[in-house]
């Protein structure tokens, strides 16, 4: 049996932290048997006069079974940064080539509660526009004993790091996040597999 | 063979047309090969002092692989009636029981753009709350040919029925979302059904 | 000088730390020379079968210049009683009497980030609705030599009281925006009143 | 008498219409005596590596009692160009330099119903966090004889232009909110001047 299925984490990251969560999703996904997960980051350089533009990494992105969505939370939303590649999936959305995909969110700020929701939010709308499915965190706020989820979002992972210092308790957070995705993933694809082979 | 899911629509309606639009869901829904669709009404009666209670209605919830929430959109967002529902699913919530299971989101209003947009992401939260997954719409707008989702929301169905009159074009979209959460809901639980039985 | 000007506090408390909060904004308020600041609280035993009747309490509310709505986040919202309160001001909505008032919003619950951004966006909504002028929180979270805003969010105030206990950092916030309201009200006012004597 | 204020009208525009619509505002604004209105375009040109670089443009929108923000809808929210820009106001953010100014939000999208709230509700995040008032418009969908407002969004103008094409109720609804933004604006400079002059 090779149930096998691919997870992305496509991800923006100024000062570091995005890039850490990303890397622990990255490792909760990949724990999983039967999975391949790897990163598409998003680069500053591939941005001209605003336009995303770089078709392998969007290419890459659509390899994937799933997407794991990460930005920093800055003014209230997603970076610019990552708006501008979010922009650039327009043709993907327009040819439905993204839908029937699973998606979620993962997001930082300085503030315990400093609109990182909007930021999830706003990637669950770019997943609805894809027609992806999306997936939050099916763990309660505060009662976790290893203290996941301890800032209690539910729609993603919204973690808070002062002084772009990251509490572990987030970090394993997205450890989780990224294996409940691969674990979904797994189950979405084989039941496509044995459809196929049927 | 007998791949069996099943699909509740939970609904809140004041004048009716919340009331056909998950009716259409429905049928949608029941016309999947394999799939049980009933729905759950909620009902000011069960509501006192603000708090909504009637476990029968909750319990039958509980038993569906899927849920599609529908209500109006009234002063910017779900019915008070459709809140107080969901606040008496904290329990439930708290115990984690409807994790895993699909949902997705139905709502009308008089105007175009008047906050219905406000009332799908609540419908959203909710579900991610409960550890959900939130399947939408992956019809662009303005592209079927049958004039499906012509109001162009894709986390849920915008349906606008001004004089409270429903648009032919947006029930066919709340039987296309209907079909959409069952087919899903049929993959999902034949995956869990192949496990079981490994 | 009589520069007079009147801020009212509607809120609806299940626990006891939305009302505390109210009573802090409600100082706040009041401690601001030429204002009047008064609270209507919205009770459970004034919504029969999911609506809210309570036609003094509306007319109260009616004869401030502001108003701040204040709401426990529950399940990813107001509460079902509050928004029963909002569903029952649709005729004030059509008759646009609370147009070019001030408003604001002030919320909590059990988790850091549990959210509560939705409540407060809601009730933003809300105001917008009413064609009010809605007043955040000028002050960037984790700044102020007082600790207030502590929590980061700016278009509202947002508390965090796991177990129920408030943190004085949050009331002291509560009473900040409740001045800032209070402020604001009067220079409004003010000029009203400049144009009726000119 | 020269009670004078000033609206900066800050918009991005792709296809031409959200720059009609800033247009719009404009003369709304500048038909009200004693405003100076204004446009400040951001461009795709003024952005290096996704980074908003114009520091004249950000001088000159922090001269203006008053900022309209502009934006077309695309893939969810602004475009990741105004995003760019959102981003490079974080110093003037920290610095509190708009703190107590008026906002206000447009937006246009080829759907009625197409995400274009949460434009606004973005627009509105962002002025929440320069600590500006928000200002929607006061005019309840579906009742203007001169069909303003037609598409029902009260937190802003929600436009609608199929094919690039602007409706004239659209328009005719922009220089409604920059007049009464205008309006508001003068109300607020006033007092300021007659406090400095106490």
């Amino acid at each position: 049996m090779k149930n096998q299925a691919s997870v992305a984490v496509v991800y923006h990251s100024v000062t570091g932290t995005t890039a850490q969560l990303a890397e622990a999703a990255l490792l909760g996904a990949s724990g999983v048997e039967g999975i391949r997960a790897y990163p598409v980051q998003i680069e500053g350089r591939d941005i001209h006069e605003g336009r995303y533009r770089n078709s392998v990494a969007l290419e890459a992105m659509g390899e994937a079974d799933a997407l794991i969505f990460g930005s920093p939370t800055f003014m209230g939303c997603v970076s610019g940064q990552f708006k501008a590649f979010a922009d650039a999936t327009s043709d993907i959305w327009f040819q439905r080539r993204w839908r029937g995909k699973l998606a979620a969110g993962i997001t930082v700020g300085n503030n315990p509660s400093g609109d990182q929701l909007n930021t999830i939010q706003y990637l669950s709308i770019l997943a609805n526009q894809h027609g992806m499915l999306w997936v939050g965190i099916d763990l309660p706020g505060g009662f976790d004993p290893a203290g996941r989820n301890r800032m209690g979002a539910q729609s993603g992972l919204i973690a808070h790091a002062p002084g772009g210092e990251l509490n572990p308790a987030d970090t394993a957070t997205a450890s989780y996040l990224g294996a409940r995705v691969a674990h979904l993933a797994l189950r979405f694809t084989t039941v496509t597999m044995d459809l196929v082979d049927a």
